[in-house]
């Protein structure tokens, strides 16, 4: 048998006023997903632990098995590798913001006025950036989407063990990027993303589009936010684990880049934007097309916790009614005898708070082999009352392979 | 307070096509296993771990309140611990089958036509086996119950890190034994196992009643298929972590081996066989007769298990109904208010595979001690919704222990 895993980013939520106390989930229409519930098993699930909060990252590397508090290594390897660059293990990778700086290198606007078109030319220009002094030293930076970047540095006496130089709010200088343990490799690695800072901002603040941009009265991109210093986890792929073969379909280059980092393929679906108007249909589809060729398929859509984050609890509903949508595609198209279908979130996303949140998320299980227990719909509170209990998110997959027939027998 | 824990092999299940996605456990007409539900708490159980296929062998350790991963060291010392043999720290063991070879080593039969009355003899024949260029080393070998027998090499320089000589399929050749690591003594170890292997072969090919088998159209049982090789795991002993005395009442060898080797005693119940013809009653019996001498008394019940491998809904429904004997017959003969009565299985089986699964265990409590929930039956759907939550194979012992008034308190 096969599963297939839709991850919708942080679907689960905490009462909303608005909602008279309700969920998103609890009040939104998705007969497709209470179909799931009904006919399957439910639990709740701590992504990493009671109480803790994940990042999506935390959250995703825990879902596919692996103890994040061992394994996690910083968010920069997987934006990396999810924007399509080659990551070696020593190669030191961050997040990049295209920002909007002053000469004193004050952050004017921590997106250059939320930049879509313009970025991709401006982080061409600095792609393969050069720096004096540290001749032994390769950058290399490529845009992603939106105002965002991934940055990687190759060469001999890096660590990730250094601090942001991005100050996570506007009106702050860019931070100078501090060493965090007393190691010479920290020192120099600060004093390279330093430069690197100060050399970017020299290259950007006069390229001509950042020219035509003022002109236009539009924010000037002449800066990135650096941050998430991370290098590639050290870990035996899912496919090695478990005798899998598996496939991500994602359109965040965090998400994209945690699969990869564990052995999965990745593939583009058109269409598929990771924000509200992506195309869910096409992914579901671009899922069962695939399905011959993988045990293993996780779908991730990004939305939900959009609008958890903008604290827009109509476009959070809608959102989840679209994901349900999907998840009638792939009821419709899949033969329940032969394929497991999954459905959790990586966190929960407070629509009040506009945050994540450590609260548990729902998880409901459909196939064959599934024990039914009596859940008759997919919220927060219903699959408490689950047949599976409250488990862990290193749980999930082994789960999922076991009634998918793929477990390995520990012992005889 | 003294606690008796019925061990049903296996008895939990996967929907079944035949019984319309109920279990055997749902279907089958158990009223003292669903006294013990109804009048106590309840919950699942993961043997090791959520998702997590067990071996008998690692879900009893577990049971036992052992981490499988920190001590399980291979199944054979277990097969001769519960044959009666005597197993030293460095010995290695193995569990055998008597089986029917060509001239080229070609398994024929991995049973030997499932032997029964000739298979005592037959290994009595080898049991002291001499081999030239190994004076050091000195083998044990011992019948247990069908086709089956426990193998002990003693001397210097052996390991466990060998692999199997069994290839687990008919049609096969015997596998020559291969070293699992790099040290000289796999090597050794490897050379003793395939030379032992070919000696045995040599005795029991012209033993005079694998020729009076011939003769009478039976396959001869002239080889014995090594595997498993393992030895004692390095345990503080149950008896001594809590300071109680603990019985086994189990008819298979490997049952009986793990709980030797945790400190329990073992005692030979007339009728118990460990397969579908057992008498469980007699079992009982034994454990109410020595519930005055013990603390904790483990009875274990094979046949459930052997339904599922066997595929055989109906057996395995029929075995829970003469389990269910069993338990009527100790909640009939034991006081409530100072027994705790506690049921369970190693893991699930799946009579739609035949296969082990990682699927949770349901488990119920009864004792004056125990918080009584709402659940009604004993069932693996039911049991979920039982106060006791999804716990794991390790907590289950100082659960009990401590219903019984035996936790040791820590801090003050």
């Amino acid at each position: 048998m096969k599963v297939i895993l839709i991850i919708s980013d942080g679907i689960a939520d905490q009462p909303i006023k608005e909602l008279g106390g309700k969920t998103p989930l609890q009040m939104a229409n998705k007969p497709a997903m209470d179909e799931i519930a009904r006919t399957g098993v439910n639990g709740i699930m701590d992504p990493i632990a009671p109480g803790i909060t994940p990042g999506s990252d935390t959250a995703h590397l825990a879902i596919l098995g692996y103890d994040p508090y061992k394994k996690y290594e910083g968010r920069g390897a997987f934006e990396a590798l999810g924007a399509g660059l080659e990551v070696k293990t020593k190669d030191i990778c961050f997040r990049g913001n295209i920002a909007t700086v002053d000469n004193k290198f004050t952050v004017l606007d921590r997106r250059a006025g939320r930049i879509r078109d313009d970025a991709e030319e401006l982080v061409e220009a600095v792609s393969r950036i050069k720096l004096n002094f540290f001749p032994d030293i390769q950058v290399v930076i490529k845009h992603t989407i939106e105002h965002r970047c991934a940055i990687v540095l190759k060469g001999p006496h890096l660590t990730r063990m250094i601090s942001d130089t991005d100050p996570h709010k506007s009106n702050h200088q860019i931070n100078e990027s501090q060493p965090l343990n007393d190691s010479s490799e920290a020192l120099r690695t600060t004093h390279i993303v330093n430069l690197l800072t100060r050399e970017i901002h020299r290259i950007l603040d006069t390229h001509p589009i950042n020219m035509k941009r003022r002109a236009k009265g539009l924010l000037p991109a002449n800066a990135i936010l650096m941050r998430g210093a991370g290098v590639v986890p050290k870990v035996r792929p899912i496919t090695d684990i478990y005798g899998i073969k598996a496939l991500a379909i994602a359109a965040g280059a965090l998400y994209k880049g945690v699969c990869k980092s564990v052995g999965m393929d990745l593939i583009n679906v058109q269409g598929a934007t990771g924000d509200y108007e992506t195309n869910t249909i096409a992914k579901a589809k671009a899922a069962v097309e695939n399905l011959p060729r993988y045990d293993f398929i996780l779908i991730h859509i990004k939305a939900t916790d959009n609008a958890s984050h903008d604290m827009d609890v109509k476009k959070k509903i809608k959102m989840i009614e679209k994901v349900d949508k999907l998840v009638k595609y792939i009821l419709q198209n899949t033969d329940p005898d032969k394929v497991i279908i999954a459905m959790t979130a990586d966190h929960t996303t407070s629509t009040e708070s506009g945050e994540h949140t450590g609260d548990s998320v729902p998880v409901s299980i459909r196939g064959k082999t599934v024990r039914v227990d009596s859940v008759q719909r997919y919220s927060e509170i219903d699959c408490a009352q689950g047949g599976l209990g409250r488990i862990r998110g290193v749980n999930l997959l082994p789960i999922l392979l076991d009634y998918a027939g793929k477990s390995k027998k520990f012992g005889e």
